[in-house]
């Protein structure tokens, strides 16, 4: 079981978060619980250490010391609710990333497991004891404290239930993964299942739901993944939320599974290129180097002669870094002019069904054009097609997708 | 180099603590640096486990998952303390208890250090690297964090200096040991240098600039202590301090060092005892095994027949159930009434020259004799003399006291 800040903000949602675990256990189950930090507690840790490590240029990182605060939030927790599980009576104790251990990477701040001995956890839960294990963190082999990235509880849980070989309920204040976000469409249902690589793409396209490192992870270890609600009353079960799991254990085929929006997207044009070899891979090379993730691509041949234009996308925090790369490098490639828009997004439809059906694109530019909206980029893969629009038609569009694919009608 | 947790409440202060570190650096010093958690957040801390943990009677203990949370806060100084010192150009990192280690027992929530082998951090230091140590916490010999108690960062600090054989200072709130409390006595004079057996009575007697086990333990390990302020400008050193130390090594004899206050004490009548043998030790024997400490006790026969009166006094907080524990002994032992007074301070002068000198205790009681202070009860040792006096009394006996000793002249 897996329970986010939200679930555990207060004394009084940790009583509740006791009392799930207390049902699983009542039910005959052995039990870890993996906790992250009470909800607004990490924000205050991170904003002190960038007060405290508001670096000079050249000094040197202080990611491994940011680790060691940050991860001090899920340590508080995970004693909380040990504390909270044996005032009712179920035996329980807290275990942090050393002592399991955890062992992860040393790239401190976005570290990545890389094993879990099982035998400690084991013989806690074989004594029938509840372990709650403090999310988001790992230690090192050296023995440095590490985390995970945002969000990176989900992947803690996801690890320790295949170290366990368990499967791993992730609660969170929703009661499962949507067909689209029901803060924009009412008529959202929720999806009793789900593929892992549906689940994949909705979470890296914008669903926030579960850190897409966690669904890889759960992927590649066959780990049966489930999303329900913390937030029910005492006495009241959980709903049963959505299952995410390998695509042929879902019955009930659907062409389109969802439709997913992100705001986080900035798109860079680039005018009057040269037509030749090498332009690209110039451009692309000069941003990965310096870490800029590249999104949609495309590139069209200008109306006049022999120049190209080219529009991409990256993450709107990059956008400025991104335009400086490219003008830095002007000189070597010779285009006209760059410009930047900020004001887009990227709305996506995905569904393991597209693999077998044509027609998806199709039904989705004719949804799009009959309300208007203009496409400014497209990117397919073999299980979603991403369109880049103005931001303003946001809501319209993924209300028109929802409706074109049926999806209201679950 | 220890500091609280007022010199580490916010990072302004965390700054100032570095540049006290630094200028210990650049003054060729190898410096392990322990912090206690920011001021506030302990408290904050242990209301969160008193919730949690409100525990019906017969369930188990929680405190070892108490000192899982309650020790977060050191962990997040003392990574946001090596941030700032890295930032100033200053190599640093911090260390957990379990990372040095520093090997506790598993009396948990008042845990004694048993070992800190001084390999890592010694080699750390060698590096040139300066150790910042999360104060308060140790590591058990199965691996579960311990904490020392509140105040424990003196303890750690001072064992952590026997371990390296390093002096240790105490960076506080205050420039030094006074004569006595300045709020009571604006003539109260800094101590240039205090012996550790003053220095721990004063502790023990409600001075709270140490904690009691930290100069116990400095006095076993011969560590050279120090206190001073934390509390300097920019570019400015900070003051001399008072210097603990051997009495030996203190030139300048005095025949008293202080004059101490607590109003922490309550005080227990016993009226018309039957005055045989064996009747103190019931009433002690039942209050030692409920864990209530006694500290001043006097026996007096009654005027009349073969009754005796006693006194004795608790802390206050224990006093209720002191009379609880008494009254329940009762049918035992025959007492005619008991009666609680917490309206009592406890005033003490520490020095010793006592040990050397009459006419001490005369002067002490011809003192308060002339202000019209009434002794209730006396207790004595070799370096102190302690009277239990009416609570509204307390400024006026301190000051009387002072004076009466020369403390303003020194």
């Amino acid at each position: 079981m897996k329970f986010g800040g939200t679930s555990v903000a207060d004394l009084e949602r940790i009583r509740r978060v006791a009392r799930l675990v207390n049902a699983e256990v009542q039910a005959g189950h052995q039990v870890a619980v993996v906790v992250s930090a009470m909800s607004g507690k990490t924000n205050e840790l991170v904003a002190w250490t960038d007060r405290a490590g508001a670096a000079a240029p050249g000094l040197p990182s202080s990611d491994d010391e940011y680790d060691v605060v940050v991860a001090s939030g899920e340590q508080v927790t995970a004693g909380l609710l040990a504390m909270t599980l044996r005032n009712m009576g179920v035996p329980a104790r807290s275990w942090m990333g050393w002592q399991i251990p955890i062992i992860a990477d040393d790239a401190h701040g976005r570290s990545r497991i890389d094993d879990i001995p099982p035998e400690k956890l084991g013989a806690a839960l074989d004594a029938g004891q509840v372990a709650v294990i403090a999310g988001f963190q790992g230690v090192t082999r050296d023995g440095r404290i590490a985390t995970l990235g945002r969000g990176g509880s989900d992947t803690s849980a996801v690890a320790i239930a295949a170290a366990l070989g368990a499967p791993c309920d992730i609660y969170t204040d929703v009661d499962g993964v949507y067909t689209t976000d029901p803060r924009i469409e009412s008529k959202a249902r929720r999806l009793a299942r789900i593929s892992y690589e549906e689940m994949l793409e909705m979470a890296s396209l914008g669903a926030k739901v579960l850190q897409t490192r966690s669904v890889e992870l759960a992927m590649a270890y066959k780990v049966p993944l489930r999303v329900l609600s913390s937030f029910v009353e005492p006495g009241e079960a959980p709903g049963q939320g959505t299952i995410v799991c390998d695509e042929e254990d879902i019955v009930e085929k659907r062409i389109v599974s969802g439709v997913a929006y992100s705001r986080d997207e900035a798109k860079i044009s680039l005018f009057g290129l040269p037509d030749h070899p090498g332009v690209s891979s110039t451009i692309f090379g000069a941003l990965a180097d310096a870490n800029v993730n590249v999104d949609m691509i495309v590139q069209s041949k200008a109306r006049t002669a022999d120049t190209a234009n080219m529009e991409f996308t990256v993450g709107k925090r990059d956008a400025q870094r991104a335009v400086e790369i490219v003008r830095a490098a002007q000189p070597q490639i010779g285009f006209e002019d760059v410009q930047v828009n900020d004001d887009v997004a990227k709305v996506s439809v995905i569904g393991v069904g597209m693999r077998s059906h044509t027609g998806v694109a199709k039904s989705m530019f004719q949804a799009l054009a009959e309300k208007g909206v203009n496409i400014q980029v497209i990117s397919t893969s073999e299980i979603k097609i991403s369109v880049l629009i103005d931001a303003a038609y946001t809501e319209l569009a993924v209300r028109a997708l929802h409706a074109a694919y049926g999806l209201d009608q679950l």
